[in-house]
């Protein structure tokens, strides 16, 4: 006695658009409070959270949704192509919530709680051993889950998977391999030639000012006011509530105008990426950018490709000193252009400059997999750590605050997560790639400040498919192409080389 | 095989939490809607609030429901004070959604939305031929409701029992008449009077500045800006989230401070009740203010009896000139004080002042009660009102826009909800006196602007029980007597007789 199935795929769209509908009003919980909810309410909207994601959590691993993945799994062909992939991305949710025993999944979220604050205490006193318990601990319940959910070829995969679904460990090796023989001599002989100045960028430039850049920026870029809103918050970030409401938020610094314009901008560019995802996703598990590499990919491309290529200042560098209170007077454009271009290697990866940047990646990246190997213990992990930042950017933590202990994403458990840093970076550079054969005149439309074509570009390429392609697909179908780090490794050689003078 | 009732109790506390948390959610939306979320996202955020509220009227309506309502009922001597009064509280809203038959309330909802729009038409073009056959069919609707929910005495005392529950005509008709015959002479003794200057308020006072009085008299009131924030809206409002995030908005005239700093009293006073409800009754819906009445008795007895007092302005007056540019340097404190309290019949009844403002709920009260008892004919309302105007307020609509079309209320069927208003205003006066007997320093403490042993007060004997006290309860336990229209007779009289040297 099967239901028509027209009907049921209808009663799966509803059932999933109610899902949709908890984690709407979750986001827009998240971003309040992060904006400036009253703290004496934070302990009882907790609570609503609790309720909330609970109550999307079990719609998610209910019997009717295992009653709609098997009934409708068997006749995907008849189903409309959204209805399909929403199907598969359930099943997935489905099937790895299921197989870990509630219970384990119970414990798991209070060490993940626990392990934060401790990992808190432990980075302000650069003490590795307060922190090492933990760590132990959420490897081995990682390597539980993957036991429980399977993996292909390397343990390391499925964490991967979870974050850059299609993206092994064989990929990456090679990638990461050939990008480290880029940038690990290029760092070389950078610091070995003349440094930019750059002490004209620490000038007092009042922050309204700099806001009103900031929006002028976004605008160029095609953010659109009426879906989305600039606020201020401590740890900037990006908020896809509806495609309709897409916000962003930064921070300013009297004295570096670069954390809220740069910011500002690569949030920007996540921005638009949620801002334009086809609306026929609205309401599904869909509606959302593929994965965090893509995502980071469209952030990067505006934020280092596109706003520090000398082609944007040429239009922009006059607006810049329009809104600035005199502190680029007497600097060229040249000059300019060279400062917010500076690199040189540092211990800390989120103040790390774009060249160096990916080398950060790539260690992290390296010791998860050995550690998911069991090719090293946790408790090696300082000296692993302190060794690589030696070998391939030359400088040596002091101690465990500035090295092993510096990132938030172990503590949470988020393994795996890492790699989609140097990956969106590689994608931005051969999406740009791609895009200079559609659009010739890139460099002409930097100058006259037209980005809205660039915005376009990306829109038809990447950002309407929403989660409906996986990031390899979507990188394929807009490069011809699969995953290359040549052109990331050519981007950063030309580039660097101009503003070194190499 | 009934179980035992300390786990029953238990399961349905949790059932009306998940509830609160909806509505919970639903109101951190309904904030949002009205303080800058993006336009685009209008649209599919209006689904969300579809599905969240009717999860919630669901869960209200559903056969657990009835199971808690049916086997907890029988055992209430058994229960704890608030899991007896919630249950009270679910039951009446149980019945009262029951009783209407779903198809007959689609209609109705159907019948509002397309009301509220053809009257903001009517409005604008002043022509009630236009609204009038919507306001048929909403008085129509509402006397079928009445039928299902039945009534005692007097038909239209159920529709104010859901605003005002134990009011009802009889109490209504004696206090009304009172209030009458001493507002209509003083009315218009006053209009013979020597008129207070008023010329000065009218100057421009920069936005900043009424923003920085505001907020400190709002920390002068007691408002908690760690369990709320003030922001900027077209129609102020105060939105009770939790009482640990009760957030309140203003608007701004720069040529006329009084809309944001009497307006933010105004909603301060909303927000010092909600922000000091009793932490015990989160999560129940017992967490919020008991009626419309005694809500508005806060805001009005801080926004009109508190901030017009001459005494307030003794301690405040010379912080509102720090703030101001220079408008009342030459304005003594008395004719400040005669300024901010004139007093003149005017149609509209959003900019009527606190003398003349009962009259026009007066209007309201009378037409509708004669409606719902079928004493006059909705055809008939624009010749009722204008005549009533001219009777009480000596003055008559030239149109229907500034005469029975101005208010919203109707076109979205809230008959009932008039009254409310002026009987805060009583509850407010009377409160006061009661409150004068256990603060006979009262004035003093204004004049040091030592405004918290008030809100103490308030919160006393009234803030703290939510809805666990119904309004005429908490009157008479504060009081000591029940609804007596001699307190705001008595204070209008003598306030306005000083104001106008009577």
């Amino acid at each position: 006695m099967s239901k028509e199935v027209n009907v049921l795929e209808k009663e799966f769209l509803d059932y999933i658009k109610k899902m949709q509908a908890y984690e709407e009003a979750l986001a827009l919980i998240y971003w309040d409070l992060r904006t400036g909810a009253p703290k004496n309410g934070v302990e009882q909207r907790s609570k609503v959270i609790g309720v909330l994601s609970s109550e999307a959590f079990q719609m998610s691993t209910s019997e009717e949704m295992a009653k709609f993945i098997n009934e409708l799994s068997e006749r995907t062909e008849e189903l409309s192509e959204v209805a399909k992939l929403s199907l598969e991305e359930c099943k997935k949710n489905y099937e790895k919530n299921k197989k870990i025993p509630a219970k384990e999944y119970e414990e798991y979220v209070i060490l993940q709680a626990n392990a934060e604050s401790v990992w808190e205490e432990a980075r302000a006193k650069a003490d590795f051993n307060m922190f090492q318990p933990y760590l132990e601990k959420l490897v081995a319940f990682n390597k539980k889950f993957i036991s429980y959910w399977g993996y292909k070829e390397n343990k390391y995969n499925t964490l991967l998977d979870m974050y850059e679904p299609g993206v092994t460990v064989d990929i990456i090796d090679k990638v990461f391999g050939e990008l480290k023989d880029v940038i690990v001599p290029l760092v070389k002989k950078i610091s070995e030639a003349e440094q930019p100045q750059t002490d004209f960028l620490f000038q007092p430039f009042p922050v309204e000012q700099q806001k009103a850049f900031s929006h002028e920026i976004l605008k160029q870029m095609g953010y659109d006011f009426n879906s989305g809103r600039l606020d201020t918050t401590v740890h900037p970030f990006a908020i896809g509530i509806n495609p309709g409401d897409v916000r962003i938020t930064t921070r300013y610094d009297e004295n570096d105008w670069r954390t809220s314009v740069f910011g500002t901008i690569h949030e920007g560019g996540h921005a638009l990426y949620e801002q334009n995802i086809s609306k026929d996703l609205v309401g599904t598990p869909l509606c959302t950018g593929t994965s965090m590499g893509i995502h980071e990919s469209q952030s990067l491309f505006y934020e280092n490709i596109l706003a520090r290529d000398l082609a944007f200042w040429e239009k922009n560098y006059d607006v810049l000193k329009k809104y600035a209170s005199g502190q680029f007077d007497h600097v060229s454009l040249e000059d300019f252009y060279r400062s917010i271009n500076e690199a040189k290697p540092s211990l800390i990866r989120i103040e790390a400059d774009d060249l160096t940047y990916a080398l950060h990646i790539i260690i992290r990246y390296e010791i998860e997999k050995a550690l998911f190997n069991d090719e090293v213990e946790v408790s090696e992990l300082p000296e692993v750590w302190n060794r690589k930042y030696e070998e391939y950017l030359g400088i040596r933590p002091e101690n465990d605050g500035e090295g092993v202990l510096q990132d938030v994403h172990w503590a949470g458990g988020s393994f795996g997560y890492f790699p989609s840093y140097a990956l969106g970076y590689m994608y931005a550079a051969q999406l740009k790639n791609a895009m200079l054969k559609d659009l010739p005149n890139y460099e002409e439309l930097l100058r006259n400040g037209e980005l809205l074509p660039i915005k376009e570009w990306l829109t038809t390429h990447v950002h309407q498919y929403g989660k409906t392609k996986k990031p390899l697909e979507i990188l394929e179908s807009a490069t011809g192409e699969g995953l290359n780090a040549k052109y990331l490794g050519n981007y950063l050689t030309e580039k660097f080389s101009k503003v070194y003078n190499l």
